[in-house]
């Protein structure tokens, strides 16, 4: 037991580095999905209220928003991504979208950080966090939901919560399980912790745990801030060498997703997997997806648009 | 992808083999207590409605029961584990216990087999799935969730949540994340698994579902029920040289749970660890408690009758 709290306090104070946030007001979770389950289901939203998020959301955000409505009578109304903080109406209650979208790899649009406190922005933070350098302050969010299995390079079933103090309050835990109570010694009035440690995951292996120490720990060490800088320019560069060839690059900003139309995005993905490429379509969207890391080199990028 | 679903699949096999449960009514969780917010999560409880339960049961049961009565004014009563049966009144609408209990070793109450369709029993099976045969459609519960890291020597992080087909609709999901969904392509109007993947945690890594089907083939091998029939049959030994020593076993049943009074359990506790016996105290109680496995032999009980 003392091993794992000691290891979850070095994951909680690793993902609190990378986002420049407090320790206590990060929660771990298994993924960005189940950090997102738990401010929906937590904060106390029902008929009459809507929920604001755009179409093309991934489903990992998608999902619960429909159950959310399904089971609670909240409303969801989407409107582009780009236009989330114009679209803000009178009944919103909370904006939900990814901080980098998954679909085109632009940031959060601009203008959320100014919504003020009666209509909290919760982040996806999937293609966010590692990607992207973050001041989570800056971010102008309440909540922000991210994995470490991705950009983290830790392994599947890790992720944390942000939650920003001042909204702590309006967030109910789902359930108090073991981890979450201050005092487990007190049954029913068990108290739960003050801190983010009330939304923690109900279990996380320690092996899971020690992984995503470790991996932090690799990309941490100086000069790490050029690893994930280095993937974000070797993407622009990419983006740059699709639109010589004449392709459409759909809007991005500086993070390490490419997405560029093409008639059949399917079929072009199947090439380029025969090319020893991997990249995704996206179905509904006319968009092919390179995800760019810090692995891939220049003559990576050549061999994709060669091979298109 | 393919092999994280491959192995989900023969952990969901290898849960349902041990409760004699159909893989499609077995959610795969990442512990006892996951599955326990699950289901209090999902049912439709609110003021008016009242939980009964026993006021020993393990913080994992009785923190997320505290929750539920504070977040939705769910009344929770206590009674003794024994007269469960006897303590449902007019608005129970569901009993919630444990399988084995975790301070005395007893099996579930007489009698909650026989409550019928409207009061519903949760079973917390932490200390039951692994060390008690288990056919579930005997049991006469409608929930039952249990460990994958205890009595199934599975890794930390893994667990089951057995949903009775015909509960399955008082159900609603917490959340529908990734896993859950039938075809995650269709936004908010993604449908979620008919069966009950729908309450599979968002993420357990591929790591720990192997780690966990591993630890079922070994014990699942021709011969395995002596395993554990090894073990009860040791603490039923246990038990009977701590009366002959004079010793007050608290009441239990073939189980493989030994818990006995002391005047001071607590340096009984340190005592017994000082001759390298591990045992644990269980605050608020007069109880010293052992919990036997298969790996004990003859020459541990002797120890730890001696050492006493």
């Amino acid at each position: 037991m003392e091993t794992m709290f000691g290891l979850r306090d070095l994951q909680r104070a690793a993902y609190a580095e990378r986002l420049g946030a407090r320790p206590e007001d990060v929660a771990l979770t298994s993924c960005t999905s189940e950090g997102i389950v738990r401010v929906l289901g937590g904060l106390d939203l029902g008929p009459g209220d809507e929920v604001l998020t755009a179409p093309d959301e991934h489903p990992g955000l998608l999902g619960p928003l429909g159950t959310l409505r399904a089971r609670r009578g909240v409303e969801v109304r989407t409107a582009p991504f780009e236009g989330l903080a114009d679209a803000v109406g009178p009944k919103t209650r909370l904006v939900a979208c990814s901080h980098v979208n998954w679909v085109t790899g632009a940031v959060r649009p601009e203008g959320l950080a100014e919504l003020g406190p009666d209509v909290p922005v919760l982040l996806d933070g999937a293609q966010g966090v590692g990607a992207v350098p973050i001041d989570i302050a800056a971010l102008g969010c309440a909540f922000y939901a991210g994995s470490g299995q991705k950009w983290l390079c830790g392994p599947v079933g890790t992720g944390m919560l942000w939650i920003a103090p001042e909204h702590r309050e309006q967030v109910a835990p789902i359930g108090a399980t073991y981890l979450n109570l201050a005092d487990p010694a007190h049954g029913l009035e068990s108290p739960l912790h003050p801190d983010a440690r009330s939304y923690d995951s109900p279990a996380i292996s320690a092996e899971t745990s020690a992984a995503a120490v470790a991996a932090h720990a690799v990309l941490a060490e100086p000069g790490w801030d050029a690893v994930y800088e280095r993937a974000r320019t070797l993407a622009a560069g990419l983006a740059d060498r699709l639109r010589e060839r004449g392709r459409t690059v759909a809007r991005r900003d500086d993070t390490t997703l490419v997405s560029w139309e093409e008639d059949d995005p399917e079929a072009t993905r199947d090439q380029l997997a025969g090319a020893g490429i991997v990249v995704r379509n996206l179905p509904g969207t006319p968009y092919v997806r390179a995800s760019v890391g810090a692995w891939n080199d220049e003559s990576d990028l050549e061999r994709l648009v060669g091979a298109l």
